[in-house]
């Protein structure tokens, strides 16, 4: 008997699709105005879902006090009020496109969730476009 | 051809969550304040999903006005304005969390889904936690 | 690797569900006041979801102007502010259900989308009721 | 001291934007595709807002399930799953606009409301078009 | 030139209506399943919203992060997982209706705006039934 | 006998809150992290207001999609995937908080609404935080 539980949370944050070995008019023709070398950027809502068997206890798959936390430390303090291409690590030389955010966050995750659960994360860079990620 | 139908739905409860075996310094330290001995509440939102095959006559994989009373029936009639703990027979001795509330949903809308159906049960806690079961 | 990415639209349309070699009787059995004859209408929202691998060139599963532009053809000009029953062919003879229009934009979508790729689409008719089709 | 307390409610409904008195060119000129002769249709949603004293014995300005049944009687039944220019007597001879729909709508509820208290009513057409209206 | 700038906020409570000094067939009567003996709970949702001239050194009506703290302090930490009936002081002698719920808030809130400022607060008990108040 | 319409739009923008007058440890102190050199960002929600007499001919305070292309024009052509800061003229010497670019935007709105109309713009930052202005 496996259950998923969800937890929304949020981050403010800039950005722009860019690759430094193409030039500006290949990354323009691509990226279009997602490409402004001044960035721009959005309000990134993000939901971390972990499926599990219920912990007959607690009643709990994972105590959602201890999965808020995780999140705002593995995620909200590392990309809160951040220009990802520059002072996030793991963009250095990674396209921050919605895709490659939802990887890496899956990933910095993922560590820190018991190995019998599943992981999912839903990123929205807009409310109109989101992008899911499982690790399949 | 399989296709999903959703319904929404609703009910407002108080609650706590509570071990009557644990002493009140353990259910504090596990529950927090989820352990108010007062009780605290919530408008749990509901989501019901259920697929299978189109009927080629309607056009339905099921009514929905079918669905809505079915929810109105086993759910909302059982738990609109209760205290889930005081007041609801399967949490007498079954802790509320919302992961034991959406199995509760399940168990009790199942019996009345066509068995070549499937059915998922999303309940949002507030709206940003909520949990998912659909009986795997 | 296989990302989701989504892209959300909408459009407004009438409709009646009906069934032409039904009487008036027998569709009022069992479609309600949605027979009505005169029609009636929703503001449809679309959810497409696409699922592939990451373009390791671009970041992308897929560029998403190009999906929001292939909607807009596929979906929304054809389906805007129309009549279903009367001025979308696919519903001549087809009853506008929700399961029986969201199994049509799918296959409209589906020619379009790359053969690797998985596509699903949600339809919300109205707030509180949706579907979803993903082709199995 | 005055508080306002405001109820939700929807219908779905079909239209079509058109003067009876201007030919098929000025109608489609003024009203675009809003004036397709086969109707299109909206899930509107309402909100209507009361604004007056606290009654100090109940604590309320005005009954929530009274004021909800109100809008069910004289709205919700009188235009849900109808089509406004054909079965709703109030627009046989005024254009079902989004503004003329909530002038009647707030016609059809002020008499129902105490003459001490203020009634506005908000009609959301779609998500992102909507009106207003408090008498004045 | 004045500004409006609104902020918000969430606290999940348990309350019933009730009057001591009537009868619980009075109760019943007036207050329906609000009356539960047992209580029921909601996810009360607020907006707190602060009028005034731009500061023209900071280009702020009133630093959010100020107000933020602010409704944590006299709102979230006072009402959050709490019995409104029993363990809010200001509920003692006071049915918490939403509409009484609003103008506690707002008196509470009050004497820390500056006096030059507007103050008004709007309080959803669920997402279709809410009030506002505004001192007025 | 005024109505207001009220129309719904967005643009995603990078900023931070600076102003260059102050130096490092001032700004920080003042704006915290959102006056990061490197910039963040927002998807910004714009609601555009405006209330007037019906015209008896059309039906409309004023044409909905008049409204939009104004809003596409004034608005979302001008800020939509751009630095606030580096990139918006009005900008340059006014620091880009929420307040002061609901004033911007009313600004560049009202010399095209008739000027027997009343005009508001709501703008949020966040889904939680939000500005309000009309002029007064």
């Amino acid at each position: 008997m496996r259950v998923t539980v969800s937890r929304k949370a949020h981050f403010n944050a800039a950005h722009r699709l860019y690759r430094p070995d193409w030039d500006t008019a290949q990354n323009q023709a691509i990226f279009g105005k997602c490409s402004n070398p001044h960035f721009h950027g959005h309000n990134y809502e993000l939901i971390v879902s972990i499926t599990g068997a219920i912990d007959p206890e607690t009643g709990y798959v994972m105590d959602m006090k201890v999965l808020k936390d995780l999140i705002k430390d593995e995620v909200e303090d590392a990309f809160d009020h951040k220009n990802l291409n520059e002072q996030v690590p793991e963009f250095k030389s990674l396209n921050p496109t919605a895709e490659n955010i939802v990887v890496v966050i899956y990933n910095k995750l993922r560590p820190h969730i018991a190995a019998t659960n599943d992981l999912e994360v839903v990123l929205y860079e807009t409310p109109r476009n989101f992008v899911k990620y499982n690790g399949q």
